[in-house]
């Protein structure tokens, strides 16, 4: 089946950056005091069948996986302490796979323009089927993975998120109101590295030791 | 009337930065070698009689007035001297403002962050009613316009663009596809400035010494 809706509902996506402390400590990134965000359009969803990732060329194309939250109604400056709230705002979830051009964003950076190009060309968010909310109690206890060519690359727990969500959804709404349909990454834990032409990616999540069956991804 | 299904068709909204030699010298920024863009999310868009700009609190609130392309068509990898197939795939045009939060983008760029929150406020996005594209014989040939409480403030001519919209739409769209209802932005003249709680925006574009009706913005 494929993912319904989850493409055509979404008017934005919205990723945090630097979210898991290891993978702050793998990029040589500064840890930030609060959260920051930037944009994915929507035309970079790939979603589950629609074949393989693009490589533009001489990128340095690297993998983040991700738990993607798909939000189930307006939210607009939400109060940092409502984690209800922020719970009951969450129509559903997905994994996702942030793709980033590696060397196109470290050359934004250091020239302090926008990290645009480098995450959203077609393509670069590969995500899973939409996940319904009742196969994962709690968000912040969840074991993300991703394989290249079958070896563990990325295997964490979503515990390790520096700020919950409930905070990462209170920092974007006081910014710019979530809608139905949009699409919230959480940022990516340890482990993020090179893709090259004909590695095949896989990624799910688990809980209680348990796979989320509609949480794969297997993308070329 | 308000604008037909400009926000209701809108996935995406993609600005060029530093389209205009005067502009880049006023903020002390570099002349790119090539067109760089950013998204606003669609969320920001502020349509006619949807009421005033907020301002959050403690920020340096900057207008940049800017003539925004309304897409007709999915567009993908556009070679760059494809001029006709660049302007035909224009549905129709508006008049435009880019809110910015120049101080908090002032920090990005120091930073090596994205731009998205100083970019992406709700209400950062003043447009126009839809102008049909029989208003605009040549889009690079328009008198764009701004004052702020009746002083002029922004006034310059699109065709001192320095990438021109073939070149513009080429270097997206071989990025991220365009889809049709996306808007584009295509860079602000000289003459930015700031804005005070209570001051009043208007814009707006002439063709041949005359304006066109449905180009203007009036917003607090
Ligand atoms: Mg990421
Ligand atoms: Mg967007
Ligand atoms: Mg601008």
């Amino acid at each position: 089946m494929a993912s319904p809706g989850i493409v055509a509902n979404c008017r934005k996506v919205v990723c945090i950056g630097r979210n898991y402390a290891d993978h702050i400590k793998e990029l040589n990134n500064v840890r930030p005091k609060k959260p920051f965000f930037f944009l994915k359009p929507p035309s970079s969803i790939l979603e589950p069948g629609q074949g393989p990732v693009l490589r533009p060329k001489g990128v340095n194309l690297h993998y983040e996986v991700e738990l993607a939250l798909i939000m189930g109604r307006q939210v607009q400056d939400l109060p940092e302490d409502d984690s209800q709230g922020a719970l009951d705002s969450i129509a559903g979830y997905a994994v996702s796979i942030d793709m980033t051009a590696r060397d196109v964003q470290e050359e934004a950076k250091k020239k302090g323009i926008p990290w645009t190009a480098a995450k959203g060309f077609d393509t670069f968010l590969p995500i899973s089927n939409y996940i319904p909310k009742s196969a994962i109690p709690d968000p912040h206890n969840l074991e993300l993975w991703l394989t290249v060519n079958g070896k563990d690359r990325q295997r964490d727990s979503t515990s390790l998120m520096l700020f919950r969500i409930p905070r990462v959804l209170s920092e974007i709404s006081r910014v710019m109101k979530l809608e139905e349909g949009d699409v919230v990454l959480t940022g990516t834990p340890k482990g993020v590295g090179k893709v090259e032409v004909g590695d095949v990616m896989r990624a799910g999540a688990m809980v209680g030791g348990e796979e989320i069956e509609g949480a794969r991804i297997e993308v070329g």
